[in-house]
């Protein structure tokens, strides 16, 4: 399967291609092999270039946009041109058109009537999310599929009617599956290094590593003749690399930190507070995403002055004088004074310089301490972390989620 | 210009392409035709084919990913192949990787080493991000331009050598330039319909409306002959567009509106202080999101439980029993609590339902009261937000933003 994008905007950057990303997941769901994407302006010269090359290379081609009433919306005439097609009034989808707008008590512009006109011969897919039908055009033993641009439209004529056309006329072509294993604590080329076997005889299974934040992502992609055998495949391979990578993996496909944590925390029967300077609210932010969290989050404060972290958190303006609020100390101060002041069983301090202002003698951007406190002790760690203001606080907040996940870890495991 | 994304991960579409639409905006601003984008995986003959097509019909190709260090980061060596040159090693490069391992006290893996190989005669570009370096290769008139594909380390390069580069080599294209005027608390067609009489007669510059999370963006675009001449008739219709839709206008291109709300706090030299329930800590991070916010934010403190609110912020109890801890009195003894423990100058105090539990009889999910409180005075305002948890907290944190960007306008007009 090829993907052609056209639109002009696309081209502009100014809009962010969503349409080929949940295409290509769908299709490979089905099993389908997506090798190429394209995309083109609104322009027929290119965009028959551009189809033409497609053609070529694919036996199925999937465009998005141009379907619409307007002069820029060229993608059927310009395949109907390629196909030597005539364009003719297609009558069931200009009633369907009519009584969209009817249905919406809104006048209907004569432009509207453009998107009736199909090739002929063609295969029309009814929209029910809006006005532009789509099209499939069938020649020997290619198949040509235009869908609409907007995503919720052309989404719900994917699932409708393109996965089932599919699915009949190119039979089952076996079930493509991935799943991914998310790692936290260690870089790409280590984790590579790692399990640098399993790589060079990677088959099917194949193995791909991805660095996405702090995290690296290691994605196992099955192809199987069923659903269950390529569940089996991918179940296999994760079992080995588990003995070899298992303490770095903290959860699967998109399952967050957040999540996980949260879940540890429900289980447990933990509840947590958090005292956050450098990552500014950011954590408790990313914690209180998770639905039910309410459950086990208690509350933290921001301390980003001095005297918050005096009056609010309660940490000794001594322990500041002596170390300065970015220290170890004060970190650890920060997990013992919220835990206490918010009846947690857990308390986390952050403290750290985010940057670009606020570094001193010794104390560059991105230096954080981080201290988890628990019922029977405390642990703390120092960074020097790097990156833009946001990266920095990103990595600090992922950075105490782990180390929250492992004390949770090492209290149930002892 | 071609843009070329590499990955098998788009092809599967496990990732969205934000680099091309990225990359493509740039470009456009600096006159150069973005013509095609091109998406192919990680395999040497596919890219091979995608490369030659590009070089055939556009004079710049860049590509962008495939750079790392894993056997499956290939561009470079597929490009060297396609051009007849040999990968040599590039000193330089190698103790700069080198130097960026040092740098986090981290050892540097032996695949790292690849990534210091370069097609011989090439121009290295330096990630100041990351350990990828570019790479500019010149052939005839063509160029070929690799970027690596985490969109930070792209960017950076982007921005520090390759735009340089190409306005050197390429001159002035011409130029389409854009500016966007963010506004917030009104809708979509209403917003239309206000200016309406300049939609319908636009030309150059051209208007488009883009609806945003709680935000309706104005994007004017201007063709010209220079930037000058562009950046003027952009000047003159945002002149008559304020004229109409001013007061809705709270900012321009990027500008967010923690970024408006944090330069008027420095501006009127004020200081904020936030008790946040059901956004639990996402405007505190919202607003720490800007540098050299530690000038005017004091802290906050994320009362989730009813006990918070009493022991951190200083809601009474009674007030709590007799209304509910989501009501209008409760947010304003949160806003003024708040006030006063931290001491600053405006106090902000939500609280409400983010869902999707939590419902009450007569309190749905989604509803909110937001507070402020300021030197003389407070302000309080109930919303009933939709859509899922993370959309209410959102809409909640913008909602407050706004309430406090009109809070210091209001003082300083007045």
């Amino acid at each position: 399967v090829e993907i052609v994008s056209t639109g002009t905007e696309l081209l502009l950057g100014q809009i962010v291609n969503t349409n080929a990303s949940s295409l290509a997941k769908q299709l490979n769901e089905l099993g389908m092999d997506v090798l190429f994407q394209s995309t083109v302006g609104d322009n027929r010269v290119r965009m028959a270039q551009v189809l033409t090359t497609a053609l070529s290379r694919a036996d199925i081609v999937i465009t998005t946009g141009g379907l619409g009433p307007t002069q820029g919306d060229i993608t059927k005439e310009v395949s109907a041109d390629l196909l030597g097609l005539k364009l003719v009034l297609h009558e069931p989808s200009l009633q369907q058109i009519q009584a969209y707008f009817a249905s919406r008590g809104l006048p209907m512009a004569a432009s509207n009537r453009r998107q009736a006109m199909m090739p002929e011969g063609a295969i029309v897919i009814p929209n029910s999310r809006g006005t532009a039908p789509g099209v499939i055009l069938v020649k020997g033993d290619k198949s040509i599929i235009h869908l609409p641009g907007p995503p919720y439209e052309m989404e719900g004529m994917f699932f409708q009617s393109v996965a089932p056309y599919l699915l009949t006329h190119f039979g089952n072509q076996g079930c493509i599956q991935s799943k991914v294993l998310r790692t936290y604590g260690i870089g790409e080329s280590s984790l590579e290094e790692m399990i640098a076997d399993f790589i060079h005889k990677q088959n099917n299974p194949t193995i791909a590593l991805l660095a996405r934040n702090s995290e690296i992502h290691v994605r196992i992609t099955a192809k199987a003749s069923s659903s269950e055998a390529a569940s089996q495949l991918i179940a296999d391979l994760e079992e080995s690399l588990r003995q070899k990578i298992g303490q770095y993996i903290f959860g699967t496909d998109d399952e967050t930190l957040e999540q996980v944590v949260g879940r540890q925390l429900s289980a447990a029967q933990l509840t947590i507070a958090l005292a956050e300077s450098c990552t500014g609210g950011l954590l408790s932010s990313r914690l209180t995403d998770i639905p039910g969290s309410s459950a086990y989050f208690r509350g933290s404060v921001v301390c980003y002055s001095n005297n918050s972290k005096v009056l609010a958190v309660g940490v000794p303006q001594g322990l500041i004088n002596r170390h300065g609020a970015v220290s170890q100390e004060v970190a650890e101060a920060m997990a013992t004074g919220i835990k206490d002041r918010m009846a947690s069983e857990i308390g986390v301090g952050i403290t750290g310089i985010a940057g670009p202002g606020g570094a001193v003698k010794d104390k560059p951007v991105g230096l954080v301490y981080i201290a988890i406190a628990g019922p029977s002790g405390i642990k703390s760690y120092k960074h020097q972390f790097t990156g833009p203001r946001s990266a920095i606080k990103h990595r600090s907040a992922n950075a105490a989620l782990n180390y929250v996940r492992q004390f949770i870890l090492s209290k149930q495991g002892g």
